[in-house]
Parts: C-alpha cells; sequence; structure tokens
C-alpha cells in the first residue's frame, strides 16, 4: 500500500514538472534564449566538453553556465576560468537529477537578458536526470569510451530522451574494447533520430562539430 | 507546499526500508549467508570485478548473485557463464537503485540455505543506491580511473556508506589525468574507516586482495 501511494505521488511529481518546463521554454522563448540540458554518467567528460564547446562559440553568442552537482564548485570554477563566460554553482542538496522548478531558479539567477545560449550540466547520473524535463529546448548526453558500447541497452530511457549523442575519450579507444558501429546501432535502435558525434574533449577533435551541430540549433530556435 | 509534502514521504520510504534492511540482515545471519551490495558508475567495472572475484573464492564458499539493471539481462548471463555459480537477473523496472525489499525478492530466488556468500550488483549510479540500504552485510563501491579522482568530493554520500573502495581500470593509469594519492586522501576525507585497493579487473591484478578482504569478513559474520 505504502509503494502504491508513492507512485501516484511520483505521477504528479511528473506532470507538475512538466507544466513547470513548459512555462521555463516560454520564458526562454520570449527572451530569445537557447537552453541545453547536457547529462551523462559520473567523469564522462561535461565539463572539459563545455569549455571546448564554449570557447568555439563565445564570440558569436553571449553564453551563461549552470553547473548542478550535489556537493564542491570546483566545475562553476573551471568553467568561468577556462572560457571567461558567467557561471554559477546550483548545488542539489543531495538530489540526483534537476527538475524545471530547479532550472528556473538557475536561469533567474544566470539573468537571461541578452543571453543567447544558457547550458545546463546536469548530475552525473543515467537515471534520474533522464526522467525530468528541465525546461531544455534540446537534451545531450555523453557516453564516454571507457564505459562501455553496451550502455544503450543498458540505461534506455535517457537514449531515448536524447537529441544528441556525444561519444567522447575517442583517444583511448584502443586501450578499450569498445565497439564503435555496435554503439551506433544501439544508440539508433533506442533512438532513430539520435545525432551522434565521436569526439575528444581533451584534444578538442570533434567538437567543432558539436558546435556547428549547435549553431544551427539556436539559428533555427531564434526563428521559429 | 508540493516540495514538503515529497520530502515527508521520502522521510517515511526511508525509515520503513530501515526496518526492512535490518529484517534482511537478521534473515541472512540465521541463515549464515553474507550479502554484499556491489555500487558504482555505470561502466566502473563491476560485472569485470565481479567474475574475477568469484572465480578466486568459488571452490571455497557457495556464491550467488544478483545482478540488478533497469533493462537487459546481459550481466547475469556473463556471470553466469564465466563463473558457473547461480545468477540472477533483478529488472528495476525503472528504479534508480535497490531497497531492502527488492533485496529481499531477490534473495528469495536465490535461495539462501546453503548459500555461503550472496552478491547484489545494484544499478549503476553514484547517487541513489547510497541512501537505501539494501540489508547487505557490507557495501563496495567500485570507482573507475577514467572517471577522474574528483569524485569523492562529488558524490559525497557513497564514499561515506561504503566500506571498501575499489580503484578499478589501473591499467589506463598512463592515458588519464588520475592523482592516485589525492584521491585516497579525498577518499579517506570522506570516510577515515574505509579500505581502498587499486585493481585492474581486465587482468585481475589485485583482485586477490578484496577477496582477502572479503573472505576474513565472511569468516567473522559466521561467527560473530
Amino acid at each position: 500500500m505504502e509503494k502504491v501511494r508513492v507512485i501516484e505521488i511520483k505521477k504528479s511529481v511528473f506532470a507538475e514538472n512538466e507544466i513547470q518546463a513548459d512555462d521555463v521554454r516560454k520564458a526562454l522563448k520570449e527572451k530569445g534564449c537557447y537552453l541545453l540540458n547536457v547529462m551523462s554518467s559520473p567523469g564522462a567528460g561535461k565539463t572539459t566538453t563545455l569549455t571546448q564547446l564554449i570557447n568555439i562559440l563565445k564570440n558569436k553568442y553571449k553564453i551563461g553556465v549552470m553547473e548542478a552537482d550535489i556537493d564542491s564548485d570546483v566545475d562553476a570554477l573551471t568553467i568561468a576560468k577556462k572560457t571567461g563566460v558567467k557561471s554559477i554553482q546550483l548545488h542539489t542538496g543531495g538530489m540526483c537529477h534537476l527538475d524545471a522548478e530547479m532550472t528556473k531558479q538557475g536561469l533567474d539567477n544566470l539573468e537571461l537578458n541578452g543571453l543567447d545560449l544558457a547550458i545546463l550540466e546536469n548530475v552525473g547520473n543515467l537515471v534520474c536526470p533522464a526522467e525530468f524535463d528541465t525546461g531544455a529546448v534540446k537534451s545531450v548526453m555523453i557516453l564516454s569510451v571507457p564505459e562501455g558500447h553496451d550502455k544503450p541497452m543498458k540505461y534506455p530511457l535517457i537514449f531515448q530522451v536524447c537529441d544528441l549523442v556525444i561519444i567522447n575519450k575517442i583517444d583511448v579507444l584502443p586501450y578499450f574494447d569498445f565497439n564503435m558501429d555496435l554503439c551506433r546501432e544501439w544508440v539508433l535502435k533506442r533512438n532513430p533520430n539520435a545525432q551522434i558525434i565521436p569526439i575528444c574533449a581533451k584534444t578538442g577533435e570533434g567538437v567543432d562539430k558539436v558546435a556547428e551541430w549547435l549553431e544551427k540549433e539556436i539559428e533555427n530556435w531564434k526563428v521559429n
């Protein structure tokens, strides 16, 4: 009985979150700001990828970053130091994901006026962040080579809700049993519309293709 | 208001889970069976570590394994094929962790009679599994080198609740900026009583030390 009650409340939390997420997107649209949600396992390379990506785009767009973590401020400091863009840290207080309300609080602190691109680095976790619409225009997930090519089989939802799958750490491909073709096949099985871009965030290889994808996205969001 | 209501219910879920976890431990004690809970990020090497560990211990102890995943049966099949011990797959139905009730269901399917060691491979996630006592005697977490040495700063709870921290994939240390000394320091800052054992699950290096630790644990559990 206890279990049924929890599930019902979870459903109402989801429903309420979706309404709030649509409100976030409406506010972003009015301000002409694009919000990108970035998800991955712990240590897959979100912060390093964002650093490279922002350094490509920061002269063209005004960018702000929200770094979500359970604890520590290291990621926001890294982004600020290595890119110079405004970066704030969101502490989730033990929560395993961000929801639309938490994202809204973050955006209020970033100040949307004049901002072209806001980026949300979600908590490192392949399960819970996939369940909550943050209000972002699109979602990206980063899978790193050391995690293995079988992750789309084991964590289906995150691959289903992502528009772009970045495969990071391709520099260490020779040292891991990672089958890129099989990985692509399994990602597309979960999500036939997913874009897939292999990169090495450490050296910057392939990040230009992510920047191209994001530029098209931003221009499209501003016009339509 | 909605938020407060959710938090209150979460608390009651935790309290109820703790009672169930103690019941699980009591039943294990009566049967003389030791339960080990194994946690990590996705792709950190839980299944490979367990395969090596079981092959060291299987002639001395009767072992059973529960593989928890959101989807797929690959891990249970891998364990069964590579070790020959009884292995069952637990599908969590989208859930990001196991609780004591789900563990109990798994143990009922494993059949505790005559079993010396039951191993629970939790869902790949550094956040939620740390919040739920499964009823295990002890918990182990596996941190892999590619994830980075900063994880104890970012995911404090999982390091606090673990008795043993295994640092896996030490074969790729030359290709990553992983500071082993700093990692040890940060693990011990979160948990001064934690044991730390570096291994390479792929080659088996260091797994004998994990086996030694576990043997002592099992013998102690049987006697005391």
